[in-house]
């Protein structure tokens, strides 16, 4: 049974039937729990595309590739890593802490870090409705998803276009050229390719770090399964766990080693979340595997720089003119506003501008990961009562994104909600050599898209955790 | 999770893992049940493909087209119909009595039976070792299946192939070109297409006669959509129950309808099984689509010439050679032994057989759809004392084949099984015009095959029904 009883409106029920067969004969899933093994769900997807307006689609998209380059000569800068994560990592000991050290101990040439970086990155914006830009909630340098499951949807939606076609009673005409082509699974698959073929070691296969009891596994699988079509090179899957116990250096090499098979590169599908590090074994391995001369992606520094703290830095004023001295003016223009609270001035005047006005701003931890983001009178209470670890977040202009009544399937249910979406616009990214050299910069493409639409009541974001539907903008 | 953690042993979990995660990538599923809409099973599949005999595979590939024009003259043959399933009618009045009332009704010209059939048939064999040859078990003309999922296993084991190649401690080294391609995907949906073409209706869709509460779905709707992407005709999926309640023939064209949407073809998935027909409505609707001048695939004619009381009878001295004077010689050689229990000579006669040597025989019901069969001391003891049904089965010669040890992968388990295998091969069959002329059979092709792979202890069939799993054949 495809889809639930409940669902009898005679306009939705066929086409969702429609849409939750083609996810399940194209990989459109997602795996269910330890005790379900063999069993998969439909993943949470948007029935139809959601509109959004071409000429933003298009300047996000075009933009996007220079926050790459960006973000990778800030994690070449080691005086500003150093400077403007000090205190972040002082006021976050167990997590930033942490990678701080690992990237103290192996952020160097011939320790770990190469003169390459592989990135596949996606940059969130939001349409603000105010000031009709795209603004960019952040950039994602590590851990990205949904690669693979975002091109399904854009099909899944291609295809409802032409199904619903000459379908009489339906008020809406999709227009498939108002979708845009979203190859992000074929760019995610292309930028390994290309990391693994730029490592020259042909017996070496793919070491994907990947969570415990991970359930988005299609979304990796998809990706490992088009790297193997394409180049022939399997994807070794283990956790930081796995790693820690049967991991190693090889001796001649210093590449990565695993069960006896080396791995010149290692993509990180974890280890963005203090959750992923239950112990010391993480650690541990995390280290091991930033000690390798493998091909990380990304690499530790690279990991860091994508922190909250960095983007608000690189807001203040000179900041990013002096990395991008040409493309400033451009890039600003989906800067929203970004406050620090470090440092006795910053604090006294981020908290006011905070307690001004709650409803215009959020409040953000700097960690990745999403969530536990606070609004309202959440942050007004924080502001006011609980000062103590406000350097570890990041005060930001809040983003009006306009409304829309968006059908959700979810586990074979649906449900027409009131949403929000906030696009993605992936990056495909390789670079051999000095980072300030442009001919280093052997691949910074666009990587697809993907819009996350997620019910207008809820503040918080991630697909994942059940709060959002994967969707497709609909270019109006 | 997508093998069971009691899948420990490292020599197959991680191709186990590999072949779930295909499958799922490329809807080799299996719908779950009513309680968990929205939630799938990967199909149950051989994790190997099994060895089968390359000349048994291409002689049963090439004699198979044959079948479809025997049984297609067959069913156009009024006389012979009567006569042979003239008292299978009378003692099974509540299937196999229902169905002929229908072919009385509707299978005249211009009453419902065109100057067409299309087929998508499927004649299954048995490598027989005493014999050697691939010895004939049935041959399906209504609702066969497995040509969506079947296909995918045979790219499955395709990718395997190519999967473990590199494995050092790979002990079954699998050779792609020992894995014979299988299209039955595309003859099926090409089948469809041809039919509907041919019924020359621009607007109209095609219906596909589905049971309620089925599982087997991907099977059905991976067609679908393969006609959908070839010729943008939607298949509209009904049950019998459903037919009943809003199906009518169209006034001017005597075209089945269906909510307002013409169905130029009506495809039988379902209506093969007593259990289809639990009230008069599914009757009503049988007797409903056999009298439109939908094309009916199969015709009531068809389905019931596909009964085992026919097959039985084509076995008989001459009678084949009737129909196919030319190809008798060698159809006949995958002809197992057949025997009736009709009339009182036949009764004792076929009795006496069977309880000669009963490990050499197995009892059949006419009806199709599996399951049901009696061997060894059931079957004895049937032929001893409970003789008065017997009219309605058939003896059949006892097939012996080969047994393998096969790695069957279900539910996220893999259990290694002694096994026997079953080989489906499939036809695409069109006729236009007289069933005697060689030239209105416009397609009787080849449709790609299946290796039905069963635990040697089990004397039953039917992957569905859970004793076995979908395979395909490696050819030696």
């Amino acid at each position: 049974m495809l889809v639930n009883d409940d669902v009898d409106d005679p306009t939705i029920r066929p086409t969702a039937e429609e849409a939750i067969s083609w996810a399940f004969q194209h990989g459109l899933v997602v795996a269910s729990g330890k005790e379900t093994a063999g069993q998969v769900f439909h993943a949470p997807v948007a029935l139809y595309p959601t509109p959004f307006p071409k000429d933003v689609f298009e300047f996000a998209k075009e933009i996007t590739p220079k926050f790459a380059e960006l973000y990778d000569k800030v994690s070449e800068d080691d005086a500003f890593m150093r400077e403007t994560l000090r205190e972040a990592a002082l006021s976050d000991p167990e997590f930033t802490g942490r990678l701080w050290k690992i990237y103290e101990a192996c952020g160097k040439r011939g320790n770990g870090r190469l003169d390459k970086e592989l990135g596949i990155l996606r940059t969130d914006y939001m349409l603000d409705t105010r000031s009709g830009m795209p603004l960019q909630v952040e950039v994602n340098t590590v851990s990205t998803s949904f690669m693979g499951l975002g091109s399904k949807v854009t099909l899944l939606h291609q295809h409802l276009a032409e199904y619903t076609k000459g379908n009489i009673d339906d008020d809406m005409k999709l227009k498939k050229e108002n979708m845009p082509t979203n190859d992000s699974l074929n760019q995610a698959a292309k930028t390994l390719c290309e990391g693994w073929k730029c490592m020259e070691c042909e017996n070496a296969s793919i070491l994907m770090v990947v969570q415990e009891g991970e359930t988005n596994i299609f979304d990796q699988r998809l990706i490992s399964q088009k790297v193997f079509e394409t180049i022939g090179v399997k994807t070794i899957r283990k956790t930081l766990r796995e790693i820690n116990e049967s991991g190693r250096l090889d001796l001649k090499t210093n590449l990565f080693s695993i069960d006896g098979q080396l791995c010149s590169v290692i993509y990180f599908r974890a280890g963005y979340s203090p959750s992923d590090f239950p112990s010391e074994a993480q650690w541990e391995a995390k280290m091991l595997l930033e000690k390798s001369s493998s091909l990380k992606s990304p690499s530790v520094a690279m990991h860091l720089a994508g922190s909250k703290k960095i983007q608000q830095a690189l807001a203040e004023e000179g900041v990013l003119e002096k990395f991008m001295p040409n493309d400033a003016t451009e890039m600003r223009k989906v800067f929203a506003g970004l406050y620090s609270f470090e440092g006795e001035k910053n604090m006294q005047k981020t908290i006011q501008l905070g307690l001004s006005n709650p409803a215009d701003y959020v409040l953000k931890p700097q960690r990745e990961g999403g969530g536990n983001n606070l609004y309202g009178k959440e942050l007004k209470e924080k502001l006011e009562n609980d000062t103590k670890d406000l350097p570890a977040y990041i005060l930001m202009q809040r983003i009006f994104p306009p409304s829309h009544q968006v059908t959700m399937l979810r586990k074979g249910l649906a449900h027409e909600i009131e949403s929000l979406s906030e696009l993605g616009i992936y990056g495909s990214y390789l670079r051999k050599g000095d980072v300030n050299s442009n001919t280093a910069r052997v691949m910074n493409e666009h990587g697809g898209s993907l819009l996350r639409t997620k019910a207008a009541s809820s503040d918080e974001g991630g697909v994942a955790a059940g709060y959002a539907v994967l969707d497709s903008p609909y270019l109006v």
